[in-house]
Formats: C-alpha cells, structure tokens, sequence
C-alpha cells in the first residue's frame, strides 16, 4: 500500500473515534468545584490531540474481540469470556495521563505554546498548572479503577498504569539530565524515548488485553507493540524537524538543532566525529537562516546520521506489526499495522 | 486521663510503629534509576516525619483484627477471613502521598523550609520538585495496588486513594483562591481543611478496614473518624500558632496573623466585627513584636474566636473517638482515642 493510503486510512479511523473519545472525556471529568481547577484540568484535553493512544487502544480492544470495527458500545465491550467492561473509560484514563505530563513537562520545559493554545502554566498560572496536573493524575487512576473489569483484571491494569507513571517520570528525568550531560549513547537516548514517550503506547496496547481477559503472552506482545511503535514515533519525529519544511512543519525547521536539542541523529553523528555543537551558529531559531540549516542537515546526511534514525525507526515499526500476530487475522489488527506504519512514513 | 499521660502515650505508639515504618519506606521505595530522581524523591521522607498516617493505619488494623499491639506482622497481617495482607504497605503508600503533597505545595507556597531542612525545590530545582513530587505519586498508586489483599478489596482501597488525592488537589486550590477571596465563612474554611488535610486521615484509618475485609459500615465510620480527627488537628494548628511561645513553637508565633493567612479563627472574628486586616501592622514576622502579638490575640480572645476555634476541634475530636464504637473494644482502640484527643491537646 502507498503510504498516502496507509495515512488516509489511520486518519479516517482516528476521525471515526474521536468524536466518542471526547465525549467520553466530558463524562469522565466534569467541572466540578472548584471551577477553576477543574477548568484548567480540562483546557489542553479541550485544545486538541489527534487522541493516538487511546485510538490504539480501542482498535485492540476490536482486534482482540474479533468485532466489526466500531460495531460494539465501547463502554459495554464484550469480555473473552462473556462479560462486559468498558474499554473507553480506560482508553480516557491513559489520554487524562498524557494530557498530565504534557501540563507538567511544560512547565520544566518552560514552553509557552501547545497545540496551538498558550501552555496552562502561561494561560493561568504555575501553581494552577502544578495542580490541575495534579488533578487529573488521580482522576486517571480513579477511571481506571472504574471499568467494570474482574477485580484481578481491574487491579493489574491500575497497576500497570502507576508503573507506567513512575517509568514516563524516570524518562524524563533522563530527558534533563541528557542537557547538562557532554556525552550520551544513542542506546541511553533510546532507553530515556522507551520511558519518556514508548511506555503510555505501550500502556494503551496492553491495557484491553488485559481488561478482555486475554493471556499473559497476548498481553505482553500488544505491550511490545507499544513500545516498538511509540519508540518509532518519537524517532520519526526528530527526522521530520530537519527533513520538513518550516512551513508544513509549523515551526522553524532544525529548531532542535538551533536548541542543541540531542536526538538519535546527533548523537550518531558525534559517534562519526561530526562537530555537531559546530553546526548552526545562530543562537536563536528566530535568527537562524534556511541555508544554515540545508548545511547542517547535508553534513548529517553525510555521516549517515539521518538515514541511521530513519532505520532505526523503520525496524522499530516492522518489530511492533510482528508484535501483532498474536490477534487475529483482521481489520482492526490491520488498522494497527497501519498506525504503526503510518508512524514512520508520516510526512509531518 | 491527664493531657500529658495521653500525650506520652501517643508518642509511644508513634515511636514504636516508626522504625518499622521506615524500613517498610526504604524496601518500598529503593534508590533506583535516575538516581537523582529517587534521591530528590526520598528526600523528603528521610528527613523526618511522625509518620502519624501511616500510625493510623497500623492501630486500625490492630484493633480490627482485635490482636495484641505489635503482636502481628504487617507486612502479614490476618484479614479477618483468615487471610493474609500487607496493611504496612498501604501505610507506606498513604505516607508516600503525603510526601508527595508537601513537595508540590512547598512550591505552591514558596516555602523555603520543611522539617528543618532546604523544601525540595529549594535543595535541588523547581524542575525536579515537580518530577520528584509526580514520582512519588505514582510509586503510591505501585504500593497500594501490591498489597496482597483480595482484588475487589485492593480495588477498592486504591480507587478510594484515588479519589482522596483528587479532593486533596480540590482542598489545595481552595486554599490558594481564599487567599485572593476577600470574604469566606467558616463553613466553607472547614471544608478547605476538610479536603486540603483530613481525607488522608479518613484514607488512613479506612484503608486497613478495606483490605481487612470489614463491612462497608465499619469502612464508613473509620473514614469519619479520619475526617473529624484529621480536621480537629488542623484548626487545633491554627490555635497553636496563636497560644504558644515562639520559642516552643519553632517559629514566630502569630504568623499566621502576620502573612494574613485566614483561619477559623480570624473568619469567626470577620463575623464577629472584629477588624482583623487592622490586627497587626508589622509586614514581616521579623518585624512583628510579642506585644503587638499580644494586643492581637486579646482582641481576638475578646470576639470568643479563639474560643470558638478550641470548641469546634474539641467537638470533632469528641465526634471521631464516637466512629471508633465500630471497633472491638482494646488497646489498639484506645490508641485510637488518644491520639484524637491528643490532636487537640496538644501544646505544639
């Protein structure tokens, strides 16, 4: 399939879902008292996302089943064994944990814009920003011990979840320390993208397999699948800021270059003996100029350095749609190849 | 029993449960990788602490299961089905949220100290405070969900932390809009406190009776008697602030009044007429004087706010000891009692 195709046809099931996914985030998190709070909790749920991870976790939840995709109420999702759970309020709870880290880690970032909107600690406050992440921290964990799951089920997954917490905070301690450092692998960075960004994929994937009461081994592939595809994901994404232009990109193309922003590209390159603190000048993405950048990106392209991540990012998407064998043979399982596909071949 | 034959008691079931409690603290949460993650996350925890939750918990479950004080294993205890839990575990998981909660809102608060040691964005940096505090919220969620208990029960103690750390976010806030609030009742100051700090008491005391197996009604009247014990702690504070000397109190006494914090007891001389902006003219606690301290508290002595203050903690101290009737009658509950009592007779 020609990858304007594989895009045409994650974007057409993400669409079929999110309208459900939001609505079912209004119900899991109403305003309540104090408005303020809760607003604040609300305002980058409301902005926007594409709702990636909980698209993958409903398209796992049919997979499994073996259901017509979006023929069965999400909220009463037949179990393997008969019973119901409902996989979207888990599916809520893993995007309530994103929108969290996305509020804190933009506070130690100290970025001022996310999805187009000021950052809550910029549109309210520090301090509102620390508590609404806060907030929606627990309220995660409360959805998810309230799917109506088998109580061992129910327990394992809100165990998961905590686990995948601690792990999204280690990556992102590493992601700091990774600043004050001179040297790290390209193996470290991978490890800090597993943590930081791979194990919420991960999380997503598992969690219904866990829910419906699958094997063990079933849920430990979908994890894998997580992991490989989010890792590629992320991977992708530092290959699409130098490849991309600005215009598509929607913001200064090589901007982490100008940020001194490690990537795995920077990292291989520095093991080729590139002077990579060398390669742009300017100090700001605001003074940086395009024919700065074509340099910078042509004598990363002769160290091999992109083409390292665009492989290593393809290899992580053909392991994830390996992963996928353990479901049966249908079209859910092939929407999930796609995703994973579409992670590496995605233009922007 | 005198105040301070009570008080000797408590102190004597703090000390004898808080060894224990801080081996289970250190198996429970090892330093790990990164390990300044774990270091700035522990910090904290090994600065000190009366480990007063987590006492709670112990003597709930003591006294539940009606077995001699410190007979028992905790990390084994007899459910009352004849089983096996970890109930130190959740009184680690309680103390870690705890945690957790004093290093965000010492940011929140700007405070520089906390246990008589640099608060954890003072010692390390804003970045890792935030990281640290979300670390040990997750590593929460870990323990709790490990206890051994019977799924639904495990289930339900952690849905039940769940939804104690949202109405603690609820409780923080709260506080933080009365300070730009120009009126605010008592009522409405009681369930700030009520939010802010007494639900950790009632998850404290609860918990135990969960995992243990007991009834909903006992669950009930345990989680009231955190609420009215933790509530009657926190007004006896604001008291103590008022009553006792600088020296005893480790800090300048009346700076509650100084940093215009409001109170029970300032909203109950609000009601009263009384012109509490108008109270103390000193900026800062180092320019406050002891006499105009004293000027102060007699004109709020005067309105009967003090009075009021000590009358209502007395009467949520009087209305815990009632929920504890659900117990078996033995040592463990009488602990119980005192250490409410003692929440409101104490004398720093």
């Amino acid at each position: 399939m020609t990858s304007e195709a594989t895009e045409t046809r994650v974007m057409d099931a993400i669409r079929e879902r999110r309208e459900l996914v939001n609505e079912a985030i209004d119900e899991e998190l109403p305003v309540d008292e104090p408005e303020r709070l809760y607003e604040a909790s609300r305002y980058l749920l409301k902005a926007g996302g594409k709702r990636l991870r909980p698209t993958v976790s409903l398209l796992v939840a049919e997979a499994l089943a073996d259901v017509e995709p979006l023929s069965a109420d999400y909220r009463r999702f037949p179990r393997l064994d008969g019973g119901e759970v409902d996989v979207m309020a888990a599916a809520v709870a893993i995007e309530v944990i994103q929108s969290f880290t996305l509020i804190h880690d933009d506070i130690m970032d100290d970025d001022d814009l996310r999805r187009g909107v000021p950052s809550v600690h910029r549109a309210y406050d520090l301090d509102t920003a620390i508590l609404a992440g806060d907030t929606l921290y627990s309220k995660a964990f409360e959805i998810m011990t309230d799917t109506g799951a088998a109580a061992e089920d129910g327990l394992e997954a809100t165990n998961m979840l905590a686990s995948t917490c601690t792990k999204i905070c280690e990556g992102q301690s590493m992601d700091v320390c990774f600043e004050e450092r001179t040297e790290v692998l390209p193996e470290e960075y991978l490890d800090m993208v597993k943590l930081k960004t791979a194990v919420l994929y991960g999380d997503a994937a598992a969690t219904p397999t866990i829910l419906l009461g699958a094997d063990e081994s079933v849920t430990d592939a979908l994890y894998e699948y997580g992991i490989s595809a989010g890792s590629a994901f992320q991977i992708q994404d530092d290959v699409l800021d130098l490849t991309v232009p600005s215009e598509k990109l929607g913001k200064q193309r090589g901007s982490d270059l100008v940020e001194d922003k490690e990537t795995l590209i920077t990292l291989h390159a520095r093991q080729q003996g590139v002077d990579v603190d060398g390669l742009i000048d300017a100090e700001t993405v605001e003074e940086v100029t395009e024919a700065e950048i074509d340099e910078a990106v042509a004598e990363l392209e002769a160290a091999g350095s992109i083409d390292y991540a665009k492989e290593t990012a393809a290899e992580l998407a053909a392991r994830s749609e390996e992963s996928l064998q353990v479901l049966p043979d249908n079209e859910s399982r092939r929407l999930l190849e796609d995703i994973a596909e579409f992670f590496v071949t995605r233009g922007y």
